[in-house]
């Protein structure tokens, strides 16, 4: 399997994030990426090449322009309000919730802030834009070698993408591989791309830029929203709108769910991938649903991802799995490279 | 002038607030309804009194049900998550932003805290209920006092009010006193009313809870809102919604606004209220206005607010004064106090 690998994604480390108010350690750092580098090398798993730059306009393609200016200046910006920024990660403070506009865009750049995110959860460095395009290129270059024959691709990348929206940051995330893969292959002549998310989190940001599409089905395997981030979307009843309605499937699970229950998810999952007829596959790869994640309450073991990478393999689908969360670091190498050796060793 | 103090306001009282992602003082403190009630005592303008509990039924006609209910058992469950919550105030740190879901109430605490939020600016703590509930009987019982056939009265209360909307807090706002106000004024017979809000930053909440209706007038003067707080909403562009159309009068001023010109406005303002043919009129007094002031850029100065009240006396209306805004407490009962003053005795 080739493997797409964001040599810049170090460049996006943040200092910390908050967590009910108070600030704690990240939890999405470098290592996490390093984690897995380390373990595809021992493995033998294939390639490992070095994307190239992907145009903006490529980007444009699932984002606005007026956020992608936004994030590309971002720090800059940041560090001109005040030199001691410098050191300091930006964090919004303010939101445009329910009544307020975001239809213009203020000059305050706070308020931008605001404006372009979900969360004070999502360190915005001074790395960050470099890392996540970097992170991007990788993606559409995957999808790419999907189009030109390669069976499998995996990019290797942070930070994660899946939260990001058309025009907000969030959750970690800030540009959508997974998004941008699919798009890309369909602006390459597929006519049907499926995207299957099973990082632990909903995936609402992917969700959100195709809902109202028929050519990408989004499916996702996740915890309730209820009790889990991204909260505020990832519901049973969320079933696409307009010419998208049918094409949105979401498979919210309880806290405590094990292998057995997610793996009778994932079947039903792939029973519909199997009559959408995809000409690809994108794989929002979390391995987050693992037993010792720190962030988590799911309960997979390691060995359960070679299952997962065979059942994906059956579907005989040109896939593109992204990488996206997971935060136990020692096993993280293992779990992810897991579902590829699976997949790669299945037919 | 008859005044309603609230004696609960000291209940609410930050320990900190975020600019800019770090943790900074409170600039909304206790102090600050403190001093203009020693100014009051000075000038003897009038009996203080103690305002009768209303029903939370009342709250009901402006605010939400689920808001409501929420607000009232925050700190509760904010301190069941964790007993050190007890000495930490709470941040919300996750907001449904565009595409994201305010129809399903998570379970998880922290999202219902974002859900029903606008910014992290504003501590909730123990005491921030029972300080606010009493801060709107202050404004019900204000509205019955003009019902009654008082000419004018004070609402002495901490926190402010007019960034709350129908079912989110910011701004340092939880309940929207003034919307209290005029909506207790109008069920009880009064056919219009008019809200006028002259704090530097702009209404948004009161706005948008009247903004698709003819019986109440929403007119604002503030600093532009693509440099200040609340940064999306209160453009000019802004003229109320469906039978509201003509309703809402936005009055954006750039930075370094001075009384001429702000009282330019003011007669703008004025010009529009007389048209209107309100029963009743409601004050949103910020004096956050004032050149002195830590947060703002305006450049009114003590003895312009005596004249601010002589003009609001002249539109010759059964009038309530919310006490909303303005920070820079040393001045701040003067500058409250000469608004008061110049009303009652221009006439
Ligand atoms: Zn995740
Ligand atoms: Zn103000």
């Amino acid at each position: 399997m080739l493997t797409f690998y964001n040599e810049q994604h170090s460049q996006h480390q943040g200092r910390h994030e908050f967590f009910r108010g108070q600030q704690v350690p990240c939890f999405e750092t470098p290592a996490r990426a390093d984690a897995v580098l380390a373990e595809l090398g021992r493995r033998g798993l294939g390639r490992i090449v070095t994307p190239h730059g992907v145009p903006l306009m490529s980007l444009e393609r699932i984002h606005t322009p007026r956020y992608l200016h936004f994030l590309r200046n971002a720090w800059s910006e940041w560090v001109a309000l005040d030199p001691a920024n410098a050191s300091k990660d930006a964090f919004p403070s303010v939101w445009p919730v329910r009544t307020l506009r975001s239809d213009v865009e203020p000059d305050n750049f706070c308020a931008r802030l605001g404006l372009y995110s979900m969360d004070s959860g999502t360190p915005l460095t001074a790395g960050t834009w470099s890392a996540a395009k970097t992170g991007a290129d990788c993606a559409v270059n995957a999808a790419h070698a999907l189009r030109l024959g390669e069976r499998s691709a995996f990019v290797l990348s942070r930070p994660p993408g899946h939260h990001a929206g058309a025009d907000f940051y969030g959750g970690y995330c800030f540009l959508n591989n997974a998004a941008l893969a699919a798009q890309h292959m369909l602006d390459d002549g597929a006519r049907k791309v499926a995207i299957l998310d099973l990082d632990y989190h909903h995936g609402n940001g992917t969700q959100s830029i195709f809902y109202q599409r028929d050519d990408v089905l989004f499916i996702s395997l996740h915890a309730d929203p209820r009790d889990e981030f991204p909260f505020y979307l990832g519901h049973a009843d969320e079933r696409g709108e307009g010419a998208g309605l049918g094409y949105n499937l979401n498979l919210p699970l309880p806290a405590g769910t094990t292998a057995t229950a997610w793996l009778a998810a994932l079947e039903t999952a792939c029973i519909r991938l199997g009559s959408f007829g995809a000409d690809a596959l994108v794989v929002s790869l979390g391995v987050d649903t693992f037993a010792g994640d720190p962030l988590s309450r799911f309960a997979l073991h390691s060995a359960d991802y070679l299952r997962v990478g065979e059942r994906l393999a059956w579907l005989g689908l040109p896939t593109a799995f992204i990488f996206e969360g997971g935060y136990a670091v020692k096993e993280l190498g293992v779990n992810v490279v897991n579902v590829l050796e699976g997949f790669e060793t299945a037919l």
